[in-house]
């Protein structure tokens, strides 16, 4: 059985284009070296009913929903919040998440304030999520694991998440570069694809020196499946190499 | 009236974390700059089952849909049919686009085949974009307007498609770097915020040469606000600077 991931991706930072979504990709690699499948990703504004809505319409659909961002000390970080009415859960301060904060800054000789004490309310019964870098925890509630935005961060968190995860075989893949445009091999690969239906087949055009190419790539959990359709692939283009 | 868009990336390249998506980015900024607020981004896999649910989904939220992926001539192609099968339209063979296909492969000295004639099916009534770098066109049908996933042939199409969208006042920025944590100024932040809603207001935390700072970013469509409100902002953490 495929385990199925979802991606929700919460900051308008990303959708003014201020800044680019570099996470879904990083998260995308890991899920596949442990045989999670990323279904989708959506990207959504710091905002209640969009958060809520997501949660609600992937929480059923997928094995796990990864978030990020959100969950800082501003006003804009209304993550743990919307998790929490999602699922119909109080927020509550949660004591050893508190503890870890008010640890931080004191060993800064700093006080705690209104924000900073917000960071340790979550949603009750939430497991944390170790955060190394400026401690401040994610949390994982039912199957949403609810990890930081900024990408250091996030990979920290998710290095702590994943042997909390199923794991499967890995999703290996295989590409083969031509250098001719895909739709010269566009019939021959779609044969290939209706002989091997449980290889994902795919073909990207790309530019390299001013000449055109094609990446055509075989991505599967099945690895002798992987292997026989990839040495049929590379004869089948041999005379574009 | 605000405008408000979604967009719809199509690929498995992407949810493999074999790609990186700078589409939305791209797309975000150029919406940005003529008043179309781009409510979210749902990155989907080449599935004709997701495309169209996607569509059903997102075509009635918002004034305009963009898609980007699936229109090539491999059989992982399948954004035209799915996006038919969406509104319950007939694909097929659009003249104009086959003209246009078949004068460029012509111009190579190239016969058509049957993936480079499929570029050329698309929903009945559709209307073309044009694609000034590869000739096989995307098209518009009712909101949903459909562009090639490779960057730079999606960016000439977006700016044919950019004449054609209703525009508004630019949406515009305004950001100040502080040289503290965010947690020092959450509360000032969120006063502010209180006293402007309608400036979009987020902070966002950033590391540089080891010392930690924080971004405090507005954005509004009314620039009057917007300046009254960064004026206050800079006085606010003026301290910090």
């Amino acid at each position: 059985m495929l385990i199925k991931a979802a991606i929700v991706i919460i900051g308008n930072e990303i959708l003014s284009g201020r800044t680019l979504d570099i996470n879904t990709q990083y998260i995308a690699k890991k899920l596949s070296e442990i045989g999670i499948k990323l279904v989708e990703t959506r990207i959504i504004a710091d905002d209640h009913d969009s958060i809520i809505s997501s949660i609600l319409d992937l929480k059923h659909k997928y094995d796990y929903i990864f978030t990020t961002g959100g969950i800082g000390p501003t006003h804009d970080d209304i993550t743990a919040k919307a998790v929490a009415d999602a699922f119909n859960i109080p927020l509550e301060r949660n004591e050893e998440a508190y503890n870890i904060i008010k640890a931080f800054y004191d060993s800064k000789g700093e006080a705690l304030n209104s924000g900073r004490i917000k960071m340790s309310f979550l949603p009750k019964g939430s497991t944390l999520i170790n955060n190394p870098i400026s401690w401040a925890p994610g949390f994982i509630i039912k199957n949403v694991f609810v990890m930081a935005g900024v990408p250091h961060i996030m990979r920290a968190m998710l290095d702590h998440v994943i042997p909390k995860l199923q794991h499967n075989l890995p999703i290996m893949d295989r590409s083969i570069d031509i250098m001719v445009g895909e739709s010269l091999v566009a019939e021959d690969f779609a044969n290939l694809q209706n002989k091997y239906p449980e290889i994902e087949m795919g073909s990207y055009p790309f530019e390299k020196n001013g000449k055109h190419g094609t990446t055509l790539a075989l991505r599967s959990i099945d690895l002798i499946k992987l292997e026989q359709s990839y040495l049929e692939l590379m004869s089948l283009v041999k005379q574009y190499k």
